[in-house]
């Protein structure tokens, strides 16, 4: 039986990247995304267009009500994601869009459903180099996961391993879109714009490291984005 | 103001002690169940109980599909959980009874919770005496999401703490019972056994446990059974 993998997929090139990396390296993959009530489902719908693209075995979509919690621009509409940062102090401080405890419910969800296919992996697209500077996001966080992985589950402790992988940690941005485009990774179908509006805003950080990966690849962004 | 705890509960004694030992020691209680998609909700109905009696600021019961991941007696309609063991093997094994990544998800949850409200803990009930083998009810488990907790949130990036909280982790069944009636904490609302029939079954690991523990004390455990 081939190893198997679960790909976490938001919707957005990282995810989407880090899913066709664990695809080139031979898993059976499993793709898990949440509707976690965030403030559009465009993302979803580009993660749905993803795991076709992958050819994944099976696509959940979760549903997990972190509106109940709210404390995020992502999940509490009163709240509205910062716009035109520069690009040198995105990640300098924890910004509004930081869902609390948002990795860590991803993870361990995707913890259950590796253990109930006997997965051999996790993978997640986190990066801690072109990032928002979220606190779940950063090599000693997912090192602490994989941590509690180890004694968390009857596989793990039945001597089997899960393993956390993270396999764009330390790549910036264009070397994700570069590595995305090797794959031949659908970065047209991805989403990244806070604002689920009709095209990308251009002005939220996610949109911002979006476009200035592809400019110091000296490519364009495939997506559309608003007239300034 | 005051210190708050976020206290899991899932109806059972081991959680509502624990509750109730939070609020001894002075937090303002905020209580977590979750409707996982079990066998039964007359543990959900327990834990409602309980927070009222706890005269909880709040009590989320929030909703989690791990009927989507199956491979639990709990959450697959198909299994059915152990009955008639011997007290002395119960925990030797662990049994159909275990939920994949069950507490990483509850205290994962947890955790968004605790920081969206500026908590100070997180209390679960979790024993590795009289309990049923599941690995994620161990000492070491738990020290193993703190270790995650501290580095996973604003909140602990922030320098303030969230602790996880065991207090039971050592006590054995009727240690557990005897702390309970010691501080009034309302054992006639929980609910223990495993299959959700009009009166407890006696016959499955929780129950067996439970009557074990009354025994041990001498009492006579204020829950009605089914008739050998």
């Amino acid at each position: 039986m081939g190893k198997k993998a679960v790909c976490l997929l938001s919707g957005g090139i990282d995810s989407c990247v880090s899913a066709f990396i664990a695809k080139q390296e031979g898993y059976e993959l499993y793709a898990l995304s949440f509707d976690y009530h965030q403030r559009h489902n465009k993302e979803l719908n580009s993660a749905k267009k993803i795991a076709l693209a992958l050819n994944a075995e099976d696509h959940i979509i979760f549903d997990l009500d972190l509106e109940k919690f709210g404390k995020s621009s992502l999940t509490d509409f009163n709240l509205k994601p910062e716009r035109d940062h520069k690009i040198k102090d995105i990640g300098k401080k924890i910004p509004s869009t930081y869902v609390p405890g948002r990795n860590t419910i991803f993870l361990s969800i995707g913890l259950a459903f590796a253990e109930s296919i006997e997965a051999d992996a996790i993978f997640i697209g986190v990066t801690s180099t072109d990032y928002s500077g979220y606190p779940d996001c950063r090599p000693e966080y997912i090192d602490a996961f994989q941590e509690l992985t180890n004694i968390a589950t009857k596989r793990t402790v039945d001597g089997k391993r899960i393993s956390i992988v993270a396999p764009l940690l330390k790549l910036s941005k264009s070397e994700i879109i570069k590595r995305g485009l090797d794959l031949d990774a659908p970065l047209d179908k991805t989403w990244s714009c806070y604002y689920g509006r009709e095209v990308a805003c251009g002005r939220c950080d996610s949109c911002i490291l979006r476009l200035n990966g592809f400019k110091d690849l000296g490519l364009t962004d495939p997506l559309e984005y608003e007239k300034k």
